[in-house]
């Protein structure tokens, strides 16, 4: 039917997967050509530190060997922070995915009461399906392989990171332009690592598991679910964790150093200040990677599950079944050239650049991706075909499908440039915020509540918009193929984003180094550019995580069987109103927890501050490691509550109340956790840009409300430090609070249906 | 069929009625007793002031007739600026109302082509109704009644208030029992006047329409919702202009006042003190009458039209029918019973023996309302009789209608109680929020907007109950029911309510008219109480509103023809997605309005300390009445556009997009606009007495955080200012956004199962 053959599938798959890892392992070695080796640096070219073109800009303190020597200590202690703590994270993380791997495994064993006999099929009529024992122990397996997925991507992405920012700070002496291409690089090798090994452990799990379901695509789908379980439950500690670590320690350092001390951001003399760079790789880096690979492996397996009982897979054609790992593979391939102009065929001259640059990145690849897309879909897809629609069928063309990835996409760069306008300091929102200082910190507090709350409204309608055109071209398939869109130039997406942090700590680490005011300038222009993008892609990660959480909310309805979910029945409405108020409670935990744990820190600073002798004056070192323990312990500790929280509410809704109360709480948690979700995100990255705004002071109106010290400057501090929770550790962990949700219940559907709602049943 | 005949009814209404009116100027009659006229005080009694008992307590200053002549002062300019005010919106909002009543008779009358000929029933079989036409004209005239006795309402209780503010600071003198019952006595003539008119008006309109409609109580009652409609939407623009009149003031006198100048609140030196005062009788006092009365008109409307449609209706059961206003009747005598026990049966001795005296009325009005729905149920209602449930009748017996009534009676208990628990500064909740102070304004937010968060839990739990449990029985005449029995007590409700803005203007005469610390901190303590007591209130106002409006939306898709609101279908989805959007867009645009609007406050007060020579030293007086004005012309202008989004949001949602979409809206706005509006009462309140908590420093614990103007105490005041807009201004606005797009739905029904949805129509 379709002109691409299974074979051409089989090989244009692997393939793209390949090409995205390559291009991410070479982005790899050009970074790693910048030396932080002072000896070696000096025996390959005398100094020349680099390609050798140390010519062609200013250049500045070259061959200080002790600046080089700095630089590399700080990035060592920043690295085994953040090793160290992912490891003691992963710890109690492996202990749980054991217990919750069993728990699925009995659950969804239990449904045919572990029978070994295969089953009629549901959909295909007439055929015989795989026990249901089985799929419980390929599910468990899937699940444990996509958490696995997720913790390696967050491990190595925070690697390389850690290995890039002091590369950034030494490139950073040459100018702003090889600092950004040093930054953009190592985001780079995140990004395309990311989603190319996503999509290749997806393809090799669905051909291995295909030896044994054959013809089973019913079943072999269904088990495929658990990947994206795996892979969000991960995420969840990563975001939770890596969130309350990150903030701890920022808040805690901004308070006793910014506002009691008055020392700069990133002082060396701050105790906090190595924990506070550990934490943006802890969670930025490592979180985001988790939550972004997490979005992708379940908007994937919502749209292969529902596939599987549509055409695709009642007609067993591979080529229109892997159309959504199809439409990645291009995504990696049109990333790949986007990311060309930013690295190679433009150049940065001036630090005014790097914002419109990232700009033309999600320009570029939302531009040629939409032609990518309309390729594949002409080669992989037969000109008309049936989507199953809840209990129907639906006639669907190939044109349809392009037009639902396509509005996906465009949805979201719209999602972008939005939060982009709301979060900026180019334009008037943040300007009004900053402006509001003047009258102090509650009415900066106030408008920056109201700024968040209005830069909702835009990014709601173009979500809902493309649900309802997606939705009415290819009901429920439509919305994950619409997420998938969204996603599909998520390494692009992840590149930007991870450039943000990257910069962010190598301002820190030219703080640290006591590197020249000029340089700190330059990674500073660079770290405010970062903080938009920062907000981007958080946009983005939320926009795309409503669409997969109703995508996988519409696979879960289906395959518990529900026809209906009927807001006029008791059942649903309850379930609606409870599942409206999660998003509150897990914000209450997260927001409390970086609240207790910032106390903390601010104790053992102050502590510091006061009995260690010198330490002011820059003559003592401080303790660092005992503020990492404190962010690292007091983390762990803290991301069990809210995790619970998401994890088992699902499991005690569907068996106590059954599905179609769990239907209310799903939907409910989506509709509102997407709002806070968005406005805490803004509202926070308006704050920390406000302040910017102020502290660079680069306009007639930026200088009337400076210099840093100054009212206006210290009330927008405090604007910055209560963004931080928000947009940090409470906003995007909402994300993954939707999507969990909903892909946990999809995994436990059958089992929901056969035995759920205990308590109704009884009562 | 029932024990109670329609004479009975025809009696027991009006009888409860009238004698609500006359207990209220009863205690009018005794508040009136406290003279403002020096001259006539000395004239009754030579200086006793009262009831001729002044020996029996510490008495200070009772002959200084300066200080009576200064409390009169003050009291006529609040009362000028609270009346000039009111006068100034009415206008606007009266030219408003008289285009939407407009807009509600050509929009309805068009439903059957403006013909007079009659149309047979809907539900009852082989009847003939009355014509569209006249169903129009009367829906028309139960608007404008229904805005009327809201305009009444809010405009009394805003003239007791101003009335009894100034008796209250005099009878300080003589102790706090005395100041006490004064304050509450006055808040009581408020919560009797306004619950017993709107039962009475309420019960001669539906007397009246009978005369027209006749047998045809289908018409009757479609028509009675327009009384509903009416009371929100005035409540709409009370409760929004009066919420941005009274923090622009009150944050722009703080922040001038308190932060810049260091001067007390209150102080008469203060330019926006007066403007200040005026708030919080125009915000909280005839706001919040507004707000209340609103509620009950609708749950009695949507009560009512689900009764005429059901065995009720049917069957032309006249006392059957009533039951709702029956179960408001024997609120009123309830009430009144428990008004006694405050003013009459025990007597405050001690400061710390407020809040407990308050609690009690709660729980004492529960409890006794209890028995008397029992009482009614069994008088009013048939053994058995059926109920309208979406197309089906539902079988039902009276006992099951007390459990509807006395399920939503005691939810409101247990969110009273819950909010105190949050909002008190006797729990940890609040001890928490003020000791985060000690790390600066950041951390209180943070813990401040977590605590608000939290505090959504249990409330929505116990609404979720309550509307599980009510509809189970009795589908959404359950809901309806449930909603006015958590209302029934509303007079008391009202009563606690009132008492707090009357003490806080109380004391803010004091300190005004120079009176001793003492007086002052006698007033601080009633005003403690009622901070609490006005957090308490706004949890009852939005849980109650949460029922009503699910009752209202219940009556809507019942009205409108829907049998199904499938969250599965596009159409619903988007509107519920929107639907959650719209509180943030609305609390989006109520928080700007203040920030911008205290920022002119703020900018004339600066002004006035600036040019005023001896302004600061108190030698010369300030210019209050422009700071009036401002806070005037910024309420008025800054209401119209959240006005406009809420009134026009269902007109053009159901206009174009269908009843479908609308009822999805109507449902993304309930469950996420409650959830919002509870945590931004709570937190606000928490941040409120957390500051008190410190001022008073009642325990080791606050001491060390105190005293007035340490660090800690800075914290919490700008925790508590910008908690003003969330508490005083977008949080109880909300209330009227969920109920007031449901009822105009309601109204607007049959227009749009005709006309509606022309946009999916032509796609």
């Amino acid at each position: 039917m379709a002109i691409l053959g299974e074979l051409g599938t089989q090989v244009l798959i692997p393939v793209a997967g390949v090409i995205g890892i390559v291009f991410a392992v070479a982005q790899w070695v050009i970074v790693s050509k910048v030396k932080v080796t002072p000896g070696a640096a000096n025996a390959s070219g005398a100094g020349k530190n680099g390609y050798g073109d140390y010519l062609i800009e200013e250049e500045e303190g070259l061959n200080d060997h002790n600046v080089v020597v700095k630089c590399a200590e700080i990035q060592t202690a920043i690295s085994e922070g953040a090793t160290s703590f992912l490891f003691t994270m992963y710890q109690y993380v492996g202990f749980f995915m054991v217990i919750f791997a069993g728990l699925i495994f009995v659950f969804l064993g239990s449904i045919e009461g572990f029978s070994t006999k295969g089953q009629p099929c549901t959909y295909s009529q007439g055929k015989t399906c795989k026990p249901a024992l089985y799929t419980a122990l390929f599910s468990t397996a899937a699940f444990l392989l996509g958490a696995i997925t997720s913790l390696v991507s967050g491990f190595l992405g925070m690697k390389i990171a850690t290995y890039a920012n002091a590369r950034t700070t030494l490139e950073a002496r040459k100018g702003v332009g090889k600092a950004f291409i040093t930054a953009f690089r190592s985001g780079a090798v995140m990004g395309f690592l990311l989603s190319s090994s996503g999509l290749v452990v997806l393809y090799i799990t669905i051909n291995v598991f295909k030896l044994y379901y054959g013809d089973d695509w019913e079943g072999l789908f269904e088990s495929i679910t658990g990947y994206g379980l795996g892979g969000s439950s991960m995420a969840l500690f990563g975001r939770v964790g890596g969130g309350i670590y990150t903030k701890a320690a920022d808040v805690g350092a901004d308070l006793v150093g910014k506002v009691e001390r008055n020392i700069p951001e990133d002082d060396p003399r701050n105790p906090a200040v190595i924990a506070d760079n550990v934490g943006d790789n802890v969670g930025d880096i490592a979180g985001m990677g988790s939550d972004l690979f997490g979005s992708y492996a379940e908007s994937s397996c919502a749209a292969l599950v529902v596939a599987s009982i549509s055409s695709f897979g009642i007609n067993h054609d591979f080529t229109a079944m892997c159309y959504p790992l199809l439409v990645s593979s291009v995504g990696i391939i049109v990333c790949l050239l986007t990311t060309l102009f930013a690295t190679d065929f433009f150049e940065i001259k001036a630090a005014n650049e790097i914002e419109p640059a990232l700009k033309k990145q999600l320009i570029i690849s939302t531009a040629l991706m939409t032609v990518g897309v309309a390729i594949i879909s002409w080669l992989a897809l037969p000109a008309k075909f049936t989507i199953f629609n809840f209990g129907a069928q639906k006639e669907v063309a190939n044109w349809g499908l392009f037009f639902c990835v396509g509005i996906g996409l465009w949805a979201g760069l719209i999602i972008g440039f939005v939060t982009e306008y709301y979060t900026s300091n180019a334009y008037s929102p943040v300007q009004d915020v900053a402006d509001s200082c003047r009258t102090g910190a509650a009415t900066n507090v106030i408008f920056g509540l109201a700024l968040g709350y209005k830069s909702v409204i835009i990014p709601i309608f173009a979500i809902a918009v493309s649900i309802y055109v997606s939705f009415s071209i290819a009901a429920m398939y439509g919305i994950a193929m619409a997420a998938l869109g969204m996603l599909s130039t998520m390494a692009t997406g992840l590149a930007i984003d991870a450039y943000g942090p990257i910069s962010d700590n190598a301002g820190g680490i030219a703080e640290m180094a006591g590197m020249s005011h000029r340089i700190r300038e330059r990674t500073d222009a660079l770290d405010a550019a970062g903080n938009t993008t920062a907000a981007i892609g958080k946009g983005f990660a939320i926009g795309s995580a409503a669409l997969v959480s109703l995508a996988l909310f519409g696979a879960f309805v289906s395959r518990a069987g529900v026809q209906v979910v009927d807001v006029l029945s008791p059942k649903v409405f309850i379930g609606l109103l409870v599942g409206a108020m999660l998003p509150y409670w897990f914000s209450a935990m997260t927001m409390k927890s970086v609240g207790s744990a910032a106390l903390k820190m601010v104790e053992e600073v102050r502590r510091q501050f006061n009995t260690i002798p010198g330490l002011m004056e820059g003559t003592a070192k401080p303790d660092y490691a005992t503020c990492v323990k404190i962010s690292t312990d007091a983390s762990i500790k803290e991301m069990i509550p809210p995790g619970a929280l998401v994890m088992l509410t699902p499991l005690i809704v569907g068996t106590l109340f059954g599905v179609e109360t769990l239907s209310g709480v799903l939907a409910g948690a989506l509709v509102s956790g997407v709002q806070i979700a968005i406005s805490a995100s803004n509202t926070g990255g308006a704050w920390d840009n406000a302040k910017k705004y102020i502290e660079a002071g680069n306009s007639d109106h930026a200088r009337s409300l400076g210099p840093k010290g100054s009212d206006c400057h210290k009330a927008a501090i405090i604007g910055d430090t209560i963004g931080d929770p928000l947009k940090d550790t409470s906003g995007p962990s909402l994300n993954i609070l939707i999507k969990l949700m909903a892909v946990e219940s999809l995994v436990f559907a059958p089992f929901f249906a056969t035995y759920g709602g205990v308590l109704f049943k009884y009562l």
